[in-house]
């Protein structure tokens, strides 16, 4: 059966998917950033701000926050809903926020712009099948051990639905290797984009759980042909909440942000 | 933080999880058996009668299955809830059944004696939690790619929320080998045997995805100390809507029952 | 390509190797044990007498050790042929130990009635030509991320030369899980079975590296229908220099003795 | 214990390591190319001249080929030492070559200009020590499932023989995903950077296992901060005796060599 997800020919073009003011698979790179997780105003504010100056066109930021332990900090659920509605008012960013529970979706769509499904929930079924009966775009992230082919058919329950504003985001697998976090695939941009027509994302911050790393990692996944980034930024990472050691500085976000911009042109694209 | 899931020490006895008048985690050596997926009353009833005759205690049938294409066959879901539910008024026999979405949950129950909780959702915690709110036995099988320790604390999701009700099944962890569909970890029996006071199962079926290694690795399984090992049996796999290739038929069953009870034995266990 | 490695059809007979008097692949399993380096004359002999004593008929120890780090303890090397010389005078156990260089073959063979080829040279091509070139029987471990195809070429490699005499040893492959030192592959044990006409052990020392875990793991191999055992055995495994945690002490090896036995007549076998 | 191949400290420099007038490691892009295997004087010839032409500096061809089965071509061997020989008369470009076995050295060396240690062989450390033993740089590819700590230890192993010319190049390990021939973990390289001095290449031929996503990832490289590129080039692809999949052929090898370009400029470096 020929999947909605699948690229029918080299021709076709890949899917635009607008995000408030933002288009994700155009010529321009799109660079996603924000804390981890919500902690207050002040830190999303102040991160919204930094981010915003430095050239990323949209904000993350958790408020369902889904943890191995249930005794870890899980997120400040609607408060954290209430502080994204407070950002975008003043920055006008648009937000992506993950959804864990189908039964969140009605409320997280009142502030979101673009829901994201975390790896923990790539074939959680209901989930997918349920943000596809909306019409907000989905940012699905690669399951921890999910195969390309695994995930196109998580993109196409979605897009089975009649939503096809769907990105698919590289965030790193997991294998033997335990100096980093997770092994990221850079190989699946390019073989994604031979084998779909939807935008293709890297999270390097995920992807190698180390700061120091998070940056020739993303210049990795703007050269090999991603469509944007999404990259943690927290104002003070040694205090954060939770992936405090994968998240950039402002400083540090800066000197990325520098880098990234040459790199994209030699691959024929401009920042958004 | 002293997880409720986790061993106190040495002494302290496996968790009695009792689903109708079985118990698990006693002497006795439990063996669940039935199809994959629930196809018809026919093919349910014909397994059922089987497996019972030849020494299962307990009946497993899927009505909800989780599919990586949206297109696969889905089950039968409320039909084949209501299968369930006759095959046990003459059988007799205790079902466990996935449960795949937290809003099922209460139509699930009215049929299940206990739920299952399959690999792909090992991480749902909104499932989890629901499921920990129940009274029903919850059969959480691992997931594809979770280490002991992150299975350990999904088990705590459920028993947080008061339902201790708990038995870990090891089904096969992805790894590079292609010959089996999944690679069993035979040693997650005696290592969740120190870790935990949880009953620990094994489903071959799953592990190998081939029939004609099913027996040996449920013999395996029994050897390395299971409290239990859930099988799938087919009346005619070649003709099954899933995994048919890992199903055994009435015969292969009744060879492999014959060849558990000297080895059950040979460990200091009785066939339930 | 038919493989010489390859097992014919259901009815050819698994492959005879004698190792001394001690058959390997005929109904009766076969223990091997001993520490795992050569530390001194007395350890060696100890364990010896103490392993012949309680049921093992064939005696393991290193003499050349392959070890990550150029400045870890890489054996007693020809101090270490010399005692296991010694100490078959004594005991009358025929011995498996490594070769790990070509040019030490000759030197290995005066002493060795098996070679052993480690995990890391399962594809040492030269190694396994030249061990093919000889008439001592090979057992011959699986790659840390061999597939049993490549496992099964390996041995062809050997069987090319004209050594037929070929004992596969799983021991473990690398995966994700960090609780043990290697994912035992219980399956590979009737998956081999199948494929080839090879006797197949089971290394559950390197498996799991942690004693608590050996015996459980062990017996489970024995279930699969191993066709022998390899234990790492020492006389006070808190002080070895190498794989203290996962060898086993006198009175453990002799508790798993005690085990094995019931469980290899369940599966209708004796021991050696 | 300091190795002799860690960081001592963010300001070290990166070793330079000398391949006849090419050095590798310093601020200019070194990029290899040349067949998988060497098949013939016409074979290599051809493709050196061309590489060259488009701006590769260092030759590869491999003469001895270790094979996952005896019966597959395993390379011209002393013949190919020869062509190797005679294109170097002609071309002036330095060659890598792979050395299996010990005793092949001193020949090897009497044409090589690098000797190359693949990955099935990344720990044997008869090869390694005597490689070390010798004035040839060496080019040490990573284990199929080494993690960098086990990679860097067997540089060491190199090292602590009195040879400092060593070069890491990753090409891609071994994980569960199966649309590629292997998982390019591009994040070694920069994580090889902090970790050792050592120069640090790609080669995205064996990585991904199909030329249609060698450029891209290639080009990922770079970004990341490689000292060079290894690519497997062939004058046609689909006659190749091994690796045709994965190999270039001129026109593709063209367009990667015109891409390269400004990715290496937008991160500092010069194509050598």
């Amino acid at each position: 059966m020929k999947l909605i997800a699948r690229r029918k020919d080299e021709q076709q073009e890949t899917t635009k998917v607008r995000v408030g003011d933002v288009i994700i698979g155009g010529s321009e790179l799109v660079v996603i950033a924000g804390p981890c997780a919500i902690e207050s105003y002040e830190q999303l504010l102040s991160t919204a701000l930094e981010v915003q100056r430095l050239g990323a066109t949209m904000l993350r930021g958790g408020a369902y926050k889904p943890r191995t332990s249930p005794y870890s900090f899980r997120g400040k659920r609607e408060i954290g809903l209430e502080t994204i509605s407070q950002v975008k008012a003043l920055t006008g960013l648009p937000v992506v926020t993950e959804v864990m529970d189908a039964r969140d979706i009605e409320q997280v769509a009142k502030v979101a712009d673009m829901f994201q499904i975390g790896s923990r929930n790539m074939q959680n079924y209901t989930l997918l099948t349920e943000v596809g009966k909306t019409k907000l775009p989905v940012f699905l992230k690669r399951g921890l051990a999910s195969t390309l082919e695994e995930w196109i058919y998580a993109a196409e329950y979605i897009m089975a639905e009649g939503n096809d504003q769907v990105v698919l985001c590289e965030r790193g697998i997991r294998t033997f290797e335990t100096y980093t976090r997770n092994t990221v695939d850079i190989t699946a941009i390019p073989a994604l984009k031979e084998l779909t027509h939807l935008p293709v994302f890297l999270d390097p911050s995920h992807g190698t759980g180390k700061w120091s790393l998070v940056s020739p990692v993303a210049l990795a996944g703007v050269a090999a042909g991603a469509d944007g980034l999404m990259i943690e930024v927290h104002p003070q990472p040694d205090l954060a909440l939770s992936d405090g050691d994968q998240s950039l500085n402002f400083k540090n976000f800066a000197e990325l942000m520098e880098r990234i911009e040459p790199v994209a042109k030699a691959v024929g694209r401009a920042l958004a």
